[in-house]
């Protein structure tokens, strides 16, 4: 075998750029997601990319790749036994067999990652685990063997170059199929029917994804070449994909600047990546002026695409439909109306704007029509029968505390305090608290607040001020006392004290407000002198920033389960 | 044509670590910002590459190669039309077209993503749009000319390999104009005229982008050979890049040690910076030996100008201006004591320190003065006429709130509680406070405070602990009492009561102290059975952990606008 | 000189990718470490690259490289001086010599940075410093002789292809050796012995680390070939690494699923790095399927090693050693079991499992050992020497308040409000309160509480609700009454005032809890009506949402230091 260097050289790379995407659809995801599904959705595209991978070694490759059967590949099933002496000689013979696998490989790794972004938030990760595999060792490999492996629409002309189709609007439709049968996320809509916003958690993180997945995307167009023997080729795709790109960034921030008010963030990632999906089908047969046109047009379809999909009660967390499905057949039907003859080696077809007719665009639609209708159907048959099966929404609980508790039992971002409950959907609380009630335990049964037992057992409210290292201790001293109930709050203290001096590039960071710790305790038969004592020497060390200790009269305390007050009130493990 | 391979295949990987850098800009500036400005300063460094595109398509690239006019380029000026066919013969014929123009695309970008930096946190996201179109349609591609485009500078022999020059001191001129024209931002000038830390908000993003940017500069400088037909000069230029970099690196963590008293991570990420920049000029001409002076030497200048920059109040918030200006002048006239024939096929010069006397050191001079005064000027001009027309600063509103709500709507982390009022300049409120008072609404006018109108009304304090998930039941029920002053604090709940369990790699973390919400409202007509009573329907389950209600005596209750007291202050929209 | 253009390309650019890796340790490690250390580790992961270049420079090169001395290099000690012009004709002659310098540069500062992740959370940076400048000029280089130089191990026939022994295992024994000389963390061991979960502080930031370490693994082993003139071999071991990955993915998120109750995010990080180091050693020499067994042990090894490392009490706060030190042993070993001749053109050898015997193996056992003794003897000696000189670990108090104050006098996050106490080891307050009592200030020492020095001075609590940017004002004001104790809490308000509106991809961010500022005061002497017309005065502005104050009767106050109660506990300067 003579494997030509430079060939193979560029198909690595630009798989590895691909591959890299990973990072990207993580990262833009999560960002766009609540904190509490961070831990989810990064292992969530973590583990779809090693799904992906064993699915198309055990099977995805050969129903891909596996001869010319119109319909599927039948060959090389089980290629994961395969080495560097298996080679098939219908491919490209000029880059070695696990250069063009890796390279297929992580594209269809891509296509598996789109449908994340729209089930996240309320998806079980061992049903979304089973969905990826079935995904990626049947689903996608039927349509990629129609296209790209000789099957019948590759037979009837119809024309992907990088797939718009093959990956974006397949991976749409998946995940179109799988937001619709979970369902909405609790709070998205209101009792009016109306969406409501739930805003991503960290749009640096979102960003960081964005520009991963831009670079990527230099890998995905221009690799798809999967030659480097005409450099005009590869620059001229490098330039419609770019130029695509920027126009939709131009167009997307324009138009929601003067349709919702404001240049939004997240509608302008959508929108750079609305203009990298649409060119993707047609990046080498397209001008670079009609790469902008598609590029433009596409950032605006994805604009209105994400607001109808709120209104039409499809709950698609980061766009993933809006921008994967809407614009990757956009962009496979742009090619039919932008391909022009000649502009690449790789371009042989007129479309209707440049004379050629509408022939190409109606073998594009029919494909586009035909790949959707199977692939809708594929997965909303997989989606079913999962749901039936283990389920395929977490609970309400798990949903409401964050995926993060529930499916994985961490947090994503623990020191950090939070800003619930106003962060996330007003509804949270409401939907969860109703549950119970729906449930038959009636409120009414409230039982009723009882008279005071213990008559004349003064209350008396301890707030104690100390620094925060102290809490330890002071929380040990206040158990061993027997007290159970107290309220901790981070607080921060004004005062002549000096901290510690904070630097930033030179200039001392004024610091007069150092973080204190606040802990409240009601206590009643406990003799204050006792408490007070019990705290003294729990924070005592004799130097300036000891702390201090408050006492507040309380008229009453109630327990809300009991309905107890008073001294009864404070006695239990609540 | 008949292109050369791997020369293409360079250039193609080179621009795109150069497009790569605009992710590393956009987090080295906003991690170094404040968390109320991220998504304004992610907005700009993300639309600011689609205008610089935009602007050297339309017209920039014809300004700065078409043809041999000294001051000029006179043709090529609409390439947006052009395709594949056209190729000028001026340029190195062994690339495409596209893949030269990508090339320079993405230098003309970064030049105007260094500006970004030095006017965040206060300019006008409309004005920074149309002053970075205009950077790149007219103000780069003439310096460009000159340099790079065979015009007057290039004519007299000055020396610029990949943009110390053209790329770096360029952009930190426009930067400075537009940091002096803006003027510093409010709260970092004390009453006493001496700057204040302003802490940038995520350290780690910044980290991320100091990595992303070195890994680009492996693209810029080395890159800029434009071919790989001597690999040695590559590889040299890498290792010069990488020597100046690690050096400043060392340096600046060692003068920030010393001359702060600790070793700034802010210091050190602008010092490697330094360093790379410093050696962006002469990476080619420069022996790793010279690179290590050169970068060891920007990693000391950097720091200092960091300081000095603020003393004279020219308020740049990431030193922009200390990276790129300074040790982009300073990286210019290196060449001119540096340089060494032989080092490289492409350097031919003998600088001051190798027998070459001062003439180079003179022409890198004169360019940079050149250079400087124009690009100065120019941008200034522009700066002035948006300031006269449509403005270039955001509110003092918008300032103090951060211009993520005011000019995009959006917050990056809605779900993180913030450090406020402790984070960020402690004169912000005093800023905004002054404001209106200023302007008429004398403080003085303050009505007194009234006698208490329902004499006897007593006043009671009404403390909610709950879990945070009921919040929104409870706000509810509050609301149909026609309560609506309610104070909401995110508190930590201590007791016997089990959580969830967290794990974190196996082991369990402890979490006895448990996110609750504490929720305060005064009442004084409203009976307090009622109040109770209603209270506890909205929270009661049935289980352990419904929480408690603390009554308490208030004293009085002051309304501050209208000076009202008692029941009278708890009666409005407030 | 007439080098190979494309292999030359092929190692600049895996060089890259392994200088890249740097980042991936910085995100890893300080993601899976406290928010208040996240400063000194993003320092330490930045500066050890300088260091490790400059070490490598000095020394490093010459040690390594130098001539065929079995046990250590003696030519070309200080390359710092050479320039393209020098070239070792020992190494492959088809790359320039700094392209290869750098490559082997970039391997070196791996090893260096394993140790950061191990001695995190308390080792000084200074110490940091000064171990990684002795690790890379001398200990590794040393290691890298006897494989890669020419050295004795290498004349045995041991095989270590990428370095799973030279780097992996290589950083494993020196930071296992360091994490054990300063012992575990503050906090990681209860008092019954029994480890604790201290939680990494961002999640997303380690998932970014993975994937650009992922990805500079595709730098690391193909690159290792240093020459694509068989692409067939380049293309086998990216599948090779890329297979281990994803099956250590799988098995290592199954086995915590299995083992800890849920697929543990943290844990699959750990999965997929162990996969990635153990087949490091022998991708070139084991099959696709063999890689993926390879990994898939190595995923299960890890979470195991792990959870025994904590119990063991060795404190790796990433998980370096379990990662590095034993998937590195366990894929030397593996060369040994899984070889198969002609694999690639690069492997000669069958192993134990393909009728080779256990000749391999037992050469790979030895060199296993004897670059374990000599690096965890080495690294033992420099870390007890610095120990007993300038002292390894940061004082108790700095590593209670965190690395970032105490050596870098920087905040990470300084925005964000961090949910300390609560966040953390429940005990570190309660070491640092205990060790002034341990050091003789006897807590029985403090000084009973007085009797109220000032009888009836009546005690008022003054609550003050505000806007946030009011707080500056509002703290000038109080200062000028001289009151200097107050408390301020971040709190949210609710009412029927409209605030900002916020937008979110085209839906408005329901926001009717508006962040406020909360200041608690305590007064004695001061006339409350005083105090009233002064906040008044510095809150009103006549606008809806001036604020309020409300007043609380206090029962009395304590001052911990002293004992002092009423008007006397109010009466200094904490």
């Amino acid at each position: 075998m003579q494997f030509d260097l430079i060939d193979t050289l560029w198909v690595l790379l630009a798989a590895m750029l691909v591959f890299w995407m990973n990072l990207g659809f993580a990262c833009v995801e999560t960002g766009l997601a609540r904190s509490k599904n961070a831990v989810n959705i990064l292992s969530k595209n973590f583990i779809v990319f090693a799904i992906s991978s064993l699915g198309f070694m055990l099977l995805g490759w050969g129903l891909m790749f596996g001869g010319d059967n119109p319909l599927i590949g039948t060959k090389h099933l089980w290629i994961l036994g395969g080495d560097n002496s298996f080679y098939d000689g219908t491919l490209t013979a000029t880059v070695p067999f696990w250069a063009k696998f890796f390279f297929q490989l992580v594209f269809c790794g891509t296509a598996a990652t789109i449908v994340s972004g729209a089930v996240a938030e309320r998806v079980k990760y061992i049903s979304f685990i089973i969905f990826s595999l079935v995904l990626t060792l049947f689903i996608y490999p039927v349509v990629g063997h129609w296209v790209w492996g000789g099957g019948w629409l590759a037979n009837l002309g119809f024309m992907d170059f990088a797939g718009d189709t093959v990956v974006h609007s397949l991976g749409g439709w998946a995940a179109l199929s799988g937001a619709i049968i979970l369902g909405a996320r609790h709070g998205k809509y209101g009792r009016d029917g109306k969406p409501r916003a739930i805003p991503g958690h960290n749009l640096s993180l979102a960003v960081i994804g964005l520009f991963v997945l831009w670079l990527g995307w230099f890998g995905f167009n221009p690799g798809s070449t999967m030659s480097f023997q005409n450099p005009g080729d590869v620059a001229h795709i490098l330039m419609t994909t770019n130029t695509a790109a920027i126009a939709a960034v131009i167009t997307s921030t324009a138009v929601s600047w003067i349709f919702i008010g404001k240049p939004d963030l997240g509608m302008t990632i959508n929108g750079c990546l609305a203009g990298l999906v649409a060119i993707t089908g047609g990046a080498q047969a397209i001008t670079v002026p009609g790469a902008m046109a598609v590029g433009a047009v596409a950032g605006i379809i994805v604009v209105f695409a994400v607001l109808k999909f709120d209104r039409w009660r499809v709950d698609d967390p980061v766009g993933a439909t809006s921008v994967h499905l809407c614009c990757g057949v956009f962009g496979t039907l742009c090619i039919g109306l932008f391909a022009k003859e000649g502009v690449t080696t790789l371009s042989a077809v007129n479309g209707l704007f440049y004379g050629g007719g509408a022939g190409q665009l109606g073998i594009q639609a029919l494909g586009t029509v035909a790949v959707g209708a199977f692939v809708f159907i594929a997965s909303s048959v997989v989606w079913i029968i999962l749901k039936k099966t283990i389920g395929i929404r977490v609970t309400l609980r798990e949903e409401l505390e964050g995926l993060d508790i529930g499916e994985h039992g961490n947090s994503a971002y623990p020191d950090f305090a939070l800003a619930a409950p106003a962060g996330g959907t007003p509804d949270d609380g409401g939907a969860l608290a109703e549950a119970p009630a729906a449930a038959g335990t009636a409120r009414e049964a409230a039982i009723p607040v009882e008279t005071r037992t213990v008559t004349g057992a003064k209350l008396t409210k301890v707030t104690i001020i100390a620094n925060q290292n102290k809490y330890t201790r002071l929380q040990a001293a206040l158990d061993e006392l027997g007290i159970t109930g107290i309220t901790v709050t981070n607080v921060l203290g004004y005062g002549m004290q000096r901290g510690h001096v904070e630097y930033y590039r030179g200039a001392p960071v004024e610091a007069r407000l150092l973080p204190k710790v606040q802990v409240d305790v009601v206590i009643s038969k406990i003799p204050m002198q006792t408490l007070v004592e019990t705290v003294r020497n729990a924070l005592y060390t004799g130097n300036v920033g000891d702390g201090k200790i408050f006492l507040y009269d309380v008229e009453d305390v109630v327990k809300v389960r009991t309905g107890q007050t008073g001294y009864d009130a404070l006695q239990d493990e609540e």
